[in-house]
């Protein structure tokens, strides 16, 4: 499933001089002591990776277990001149753990302390907490972290906050970073802040800039009350613009599912391939829609506009009557990743957000798109955020990789033709960042640079991610004012 | 009610040269027609001050009715070299609309385009528009702007935005930043930015940025499903604690009530000297509270357990059975305003937020604060999320405007040793710019002037306002890589 960039060759964005490596690395690992520090180059290769791809082995890892650990880092790499890159579960799905150039990768997994107030409703994490620890330190208090990324039960907490990561219940209840109240973290000279959300929002700054403007060593997240009841249905739809129509008809009936999940003709016959459950193989749309609440009446009559709608619009609706029939239904949405991971040898992920208006002309143009480039497409997102996750499948012998890449570049602009977004939950990482002068005007851009200047003037954090070309000379108006 | 900054000398942070002024001016008035630039001293007067304060009179006031006259007109301050103070309905309450210096105020009252998507469920405005004007235009697609500072019936999109306003719903509903989906700014060179909330979020940064990082032209704000049912009640307790205690105990049961509303015995007695609606005059503490949503059961389950919390904490409470009795009972919050403003000629409004359980401590320590200084305090505000406005009443023929301005600061600061922040949803303004050192650590205020210093490098956009400083040299570590 990971790509190796060394055949996609990363270009370093600036040659870096690393003064005395060894020396310095020594009195690193002396200061930290020894089980914080890999230097072995079998060790370190490990940390050259992410989700998706395969970037350069950093020079040094470092496993810091409290933000002391994470100054001393920060000093040190300011010394001998090289960069960061933090690294939760890198898990991501658009390179933001990568390194591109000699590194210093801080894997954040021994930072793990975890705290409930239920008076307060706040969870204080460490940035290595595993997002469902939240939720499950929370649930004998009746609370809950809503963010639920489908990596949830391996992606750590500063992961999630660093790609502003989103989820399944992200149209009722939110991304990542609608839960953050407040954040510790190191910024690029190595001085520690702590932020509550007032002013101006630096807090909301962090989270989502994927680790280059600062490294997250804390979070205040806040907590919800764990929902009483859920209900669940699957319909199936002869055409992606039924399935689209009848979602915004629930919705314009005032239903707030929960969870509104899409899968497109492609995806479902891979989990039919892949488990027989006897999903129709001819549909060409399966929505999975949970509605949740207090009173088990309101859910189900929410429910019951959303299968009223369906059927309206040529749905086939199921209704599970129970929590075991709820969990078949969810089994095939679950299912996705591992039943079109086995159709062929690697898949890239797509991240786009559409209008929901847009999201049948979006799947159409996908599709074809597919077939131009020879390449199989399969399509599933939370259709209502407009969040679509076209998976392209290929075989690396047969496929040209860099023809992946193209079709991918495609899938992007059609998002941004159709007036989406570049990422709905994934972040921009390095995967995206080219595609950035193409989403964000010149001018606003031109603002990142200087936002980006402005808390990492050496780019020493994560250098390469979000941004394209970080090193072009920054523009006149960049300079500060005397 | 408005403090007249002349008594309390404000210091220029920078002396400005004004190129040929009259020249110049004319020449903008050519461009942009004599209806939009106003000359004359008696009428650029009025566009001195705030809801609280009043500063200097302004060199020039633009009224734009476009974005094209934004950009102008910053061009234009950028040639002449003369700040910009934007300003919405000029109702806030931190002095963020008040020049400092001799500046061109840009008065948005003039671009109000609102338009409802109610598919999207998305209201696009233009800044001048009335925050309240929303909620009505969406309201025959059964949608609502949840956001709803006090002033809403006079104050706009602009200013809210701007301060990051918070009102009696935010409890449930969150405060104005949390419904803009992506806007459109003019940055201090006059370029035109359109921005969604991805990447680096920019959207975030500048809602709560009050005008100093760039100005806002237009808003997309997501709307809600309009509840279908409220109830009320009123209980009033012997002591603050039991109040604080009451509401913690009924959040902690799951309740989540639209509105949470908090006055102390100073404020009780006022308004029933204003109003004589029956409130007990002993009692230490008055809660409002409602609740909603779309099921009437759960909202009256809702309710149920806040009166329960209520009773069994000592509290009386009151149940309002219909529209009308609902009615009666916000009416004693409604005129909070006009009922303390009877009592002295002039007041000053607090705005802080503590944790909920430090509530009663912070509420006796200010009680104490004033005995201490003399002058009178009443105590209101949202008590869900601590958010506490405790007023200084004055006379300012008898109360030097000095003690009262220390006063305002002795309670911030105990908002600070508890554990709170200096706004809860008026903004720091240039009212609370000076506790910003004791409110933040100084890398963090470092990390806000580099900020600042990246969006508007000559400092021309509404300086003076949130750092406080602006013009002291910025430390070294600000200057940009070359």
């Amino acid at each position: 499933m990971i790509l190796n960039l060394g055949r996609k060759p990363v270009k370093p964005t600036l040659r870096r001089e690393w003064a005395q490596p060894a020396r310095t690395a020594q009195e690193l690992l002396e200061r930290l002591g020894p089980e914080k520090v890999l230097l072995e180059r079998a060790q370190r290769r490990n940390y050259a990776y992410d989700g998706i791809a395969l970037g350069v082995t950093p020079a040094l890892v470092i496993l810091p277990t409290s933000t002391a650990d994470v100054v001393e880092v920060v000093r040190f790499a300011h010394q001998v001149g090289l960069p960061i890159v933090p690294r939760g579960a890198a898990s991501g799905l658009s390179g933001g753990a990568v390194p591109l150039e000699e590194s210093i990768v801080v894997s954040f997994t021994r930072m793990t302390a975890l705290s409930i107030d239920p008076q307060a409703r706040i969870a204080t994490a460490q940035p290595g907490v595993v997002t469902y620890r939240v939720s499950e330190a929370a649930r004998p208090y009746g609370l809950f972290y809503p963010p639920d990324p489908a990596s949830f039960r391996t992606s750590t907490i500063g992961g999630n906050l660093a790609e502003n990561a989103g989820g399944p219940m992200c149209f009722k209840w939110g991304v990542s970073g609608d839960y953050v109240l407040g954040l510790e973290f190191v910024d690029a000279s190595g001085q520690v802040h702590r932020l509550e959300r007032q002013a101006y929002d630096l807090v909301g700054l962090l989270v989502g800039s994927e680790g280059t403007l600062g490294l997250m060593t804390e979070a205040k997240l806040r907590l919800e009350p764990l929902p009483r009841y859920t209900h669940t249905l699957m319909a199936t739809f002869a055409e992606v613009g039924q399935a689209a129509e009848a979602v915004s008809q629930a919705i314009a009936a005032g239903a707030v599912p929960s969870k509104l999940e899409f899968m497109d003709n492609g995806c479902i016959c891979a989990v039919e391939d892949y488990l027989r459950l006897g999903l129709p193989r001819q549909a060409a749309a399966l929505l999975l829609v949970d509605t949740d609440g207090d009173d088990p009446q309101v859910v189900a009559e929410e429910l019951a506009w959303v299968a009223e709608a369906c059927r309206q619009h040529g749905g086939q609706v199921r209704l599970a009557h129970d929590a075991a029939e709820r969990e078949a239904l969810w089994k095939a949405r679950r299912s996705i990743s591992p039943a079109i991971g086995a159709i062929k040898p690697k898949r890239l992920n797509e991240d786009i957000a559409v209008p929901r208006s847009s999201l049948p002309a979006v799947v159409r143009a996908i599709e074809a798109l597919g077939r131009q480039y020879g390449l199989q497409v399969v399509q599933f997102g939370h259709i209502g955020d407009g969040n679509l996750h076209p998976n392209v499948l290929f075989d690396p012998r047969q496929d040209p990789e860099e023809k992946v890449w193209e079709l991918l570049h495609e899938i992007a602009r059609v998002a941004l033709r159709h007036g989406g977004v570049l990422s709905g939950e994934h972040g921009i990482g390095f995967m995206k960042r080219d595609f950035m002068p193409e989403a964000v005007d010149p001018t606003t851009l031109e603002a990142l640079y200087h936002l980006k200047a402005a808390f990492d003037p050496a780019n020493r954090l994560n250098p390469g991610k979000v941004l394209p070309q970080t090193y072009s000379p920054l523009p006149e108006s960049a300079k500060l004012s005397p």
